[in-house]
């Protein structure tokens, strides 16, 4: 079980704080992270994790990875995310694609628990980039 | 269309960084928020800026909310949340029930896309308490 704790500060801010005492600003007008980014940086960080940890484990060696997370919502409200892109860019010497795109669909299909969370009602579409970085 | 941008540091942290420059840090070893735990914040905030504005809207005279959010999640990969449990604490001077409940109910139906995002996997049952604050 997780918990989170989010107390109102005034105007639309937000304090959340999580179990191990975390804590991130969110707001509805610009002063903290806006909750529905704040999803899309979930699922950046979620996937970036089991990304990393399952290249490293496959002795890649790995100078830099982003994650860029674009999000499309409906023009409506509850403006629900409808599709998700997930765009890996991952610097490094001599990396396998074949070893990237296995990572990224272990982190879709096996472990990233965000992704498994809203991949119901957002669609998530992947790609990446390699870039040879020599020491 | 909403863009986070996440950046590996070392170990399993990372920086994600919102399109308007919050950025926050998250890891998978305790040294920043957890993507998951982070989920449920995203679903805090959303729902408190709804509430919050929808009560201050109506006149009633908050002087405190706090919002308690628990995830259950499947105990195999992915994790998937299936419960999320919502609780509303309102403090303040002669608050309307009516109010709150109805509050609560327009941000679970018609406002919060973060709960409209995930409420496929995750069932959100929310609860809230009144308490009174004398000036």
């Amino acid at each position: 079980m997780k918990q989170v704790t989010a107390k109102w500060v005034d105007g639309l801010q937000f304090v959340a704080t999580g179990s191990d005492g975390h804590a991130i600003v969110l707001d509805g007008e610009g002063r903290g992270f806006s909750p529905s980014e704040i999803l899309l940086a979930a699922l950046a960080g979620c996937t970036g994790i089991d990304v990393i940890g399952i290249l490293r484990k496959q002795r890649q060696k790995v100078s830099s990875l982003e994650i860029i997370v674009k999000g499309e919502q409906l023009p409506d409200p509850p403006w629900t995310y409808q599709k998700v892109e997930v765009e890996y860019v991952v610097k490094g010497e001599d990396i396998k694609e074949s070893a990237v795109a296995r990572a990224i669909e272990l982190s879709e299909t096996k472990y990233c628990s965000v992704g498994a969370t809203i991949s119901d009602k957002a669609k998530i579409v992947s790609s990446f980039r390699i870039e040879e970085a020599r020491p």
